[in-house]
């Protein structure tokens, strides 16, 4: 039994710098025919030049692959018009994060609201240029995003044309905002679809599914994984993967984020299997987000078949979601 | 700024064996007057034998302190009556843990329902035996203790003059569940009173203060914090004081628990002190537990005082709740 799956894409993803960026790159590009790619590095990237000569890191790592690496700026509310018309050309999407929310996000907004983000928000909305929110407020870390919702509907409401992307919802609210903002579309990784904070802190303490947003409530996860399942036009897959060494993880203080992105794809198919749902698994994993984004990326025919996938105990120094398991799908070739 | 205490009582208190035991049992016996010691040694305390070689073992490591260690039986549900009518001058409670629910409880009761435990839990009522209860079922982490309320109510029901002691409640269910029936009792940690899932896995993950059960919800903590600071008559001050090797916190997979036991009192007090409640922390650690139980502990006067405290890194291997912190009372003397 194959499937074949026509130009994946992951809508979300951190690729990081570096000895990093050299080890994970390929791994992405070997498997997806493009990914947008986080701005969050250290300091952030908020000029062309910076995010030029990232792009150029990652092409240089990446070899020969059919990879697209669509380049997103971390978001400022200063950005003035004139340079989001020459960024423009550049990049995908602006990324926004509340100030301290998650890994790097030290310089992000404080008290986000519409009118104080005017400048960039309405220039973007104008030039057709994405929003990428992680949307979580600062409050207690079960809740962040569901208050966060209000901002979600602010911003939506004050800049219809804008399409704004909820990054990697966790929540049955999000999933519902989904329908009341035309304007609204989001992202969905492949660990919130599979674990619950029960799988974070249930037993053991299980370092290498922390992330943020943190996996939240089973009703939660049933939410998103219809959305998914049914491949909702408004949804993407963005597997948010996120390396971390093995010794940040595995130590205290443990930082936050799942590492997914070689194993995704096969762990994705078999997810769809067991729900009966593999005809939209296409249509989740890069139809939509062509629509979405008005993307054309490198054809490129991933085939998986249902064998057995031992997923090995680390990538580097990184440990992916799975280590040491098998997964029912493997990737059996790639056009 | 000074306020003494007379015969500080630990109502839930794990002293482990061996060399752990070594470390930590002077630790309590230097400032507390008594304290309920938990069977979940591995294997399980659950003969007279074992418990009184145990108790043997707590006295010798604690040289001339003055200070009693009320041992427990680890419940079963086939004890007879007349091996609990011998051992009821040995113990002053059995503690029942659901099977698998927390460290050292794989022996622990599957299927926890008034009628299979009747034999044990009857005559545990007919003789005054107090039954201590680790309450969580085993559904979504956040639910657990709630989830476990309706079995409280099951065993409150069918034994009405068992005195049941809901241990380290969690949330604002369990503090209702003690006015629904008289024959309910509880246990409050420090930790729980004063973090959240917030300070667990809001931040970064932090091990020291990963628990079982878990920190619940700013209002359920508010509700422990009114039961405590009113010293409600139905509730006693239980540490839950888990030592593990800072190696085995600190690491993959990390185990649950927090070492409280030689900092408690002096947190206790600050926070009663915030709260303007100091004239109720003699009832909360020490008299309400004394008319529960109706034990009399040794006499022992623990004065605090308003001092800067500067709590240790590490008690042997054993990092303490606010390691490297500095507490605002210390203890002055102990007579």
């Amino acid at each position: 039994m194959t499937i074949s799956l026509n130009s994946p894409l992951d809508m979300h993803l951190h690729l990081r710098d570096q000895e990093m960026l050299k080890v994970v790159a390929p791994l992405s590009a070997e498997i997806f025919a493009g990914a947008v790619i986080m701005p969050n590095l250290v300091p952030p990237i908020t000029t062309i030049e910076v995010l030029e000569s990232y792009r150029d890191r990652i092409v240089e790592s990446i070899g020969d692959s059919k990879f697209a690496p669509w380049m997103t700026l971390f978001f400022k509310s200063d950005y003035d018009r004139e340079f989001l018309e020459s960024a423009k050309e550049h990049i995908k999407a602006i990324k926004l994060y509340p100030a301290g929310i998650t890994t790097n996000s030290e310089g992000g907004v404080s008290g986000i609201d519409p009118k104080s983000l005017a400048q960039t928000l309405g220039a973007m909305s104008d030039l057709g240029i994405p929003l990428l929110v992680h949307g979580e407020s600062n409050g207690f870390v079960m809740d962040r995003e569901k208050e966060f919702g209000a901002v979600y509907a602010q911003l939506a409401e004050a800049f219809p044309d804008l399409k704004i992307v909820m990054e990697h919802i966790t929540t049955k609210e999000s999933a519902k905002l989904l329908e009341r903002y035309e304007n609204l579309y989001a992202t969905i990784t492949l660990h919130h679809l599979l674990i619950t904070l029960d799988d974070v802190a249930g037993g053991m303490l299980q370092p290498h599914l922390f992330c943020k947003p943190i996996a939240k409530r089973p009703e939660d996860r049933e939410a998103l994984l219809r959305l998914a399942l049914e491949a909702h036009p408004k949804v993407m897959f963005g597997s948010d993967s996120a390396p971390h060494p093995q010794s940040a993880k595995e130590s205290y203080g443990c930082a936050a984020g799942v590492f997914t992105a070689p194993i995704a794809l096969q762990a994705l198919t078999g997810l769809f299997e067991a729900h009966n749902a593999l005809d939209h698994i296409q249509a989740f994993v890069s139809d939509n987000a062509q629509s979405i984004y008005g993307v054309k990326p490198p054809q490129k025919i991933v085939t998986l078949e249902k064998k057995p996938f031992e997923v090995p105990d680390n990538y580097g120094e990184v440990v992916p979601m799975f280590a040491a398991d098998v997964l029912e799908w493997s990737i059996q070739s790639i056009d």
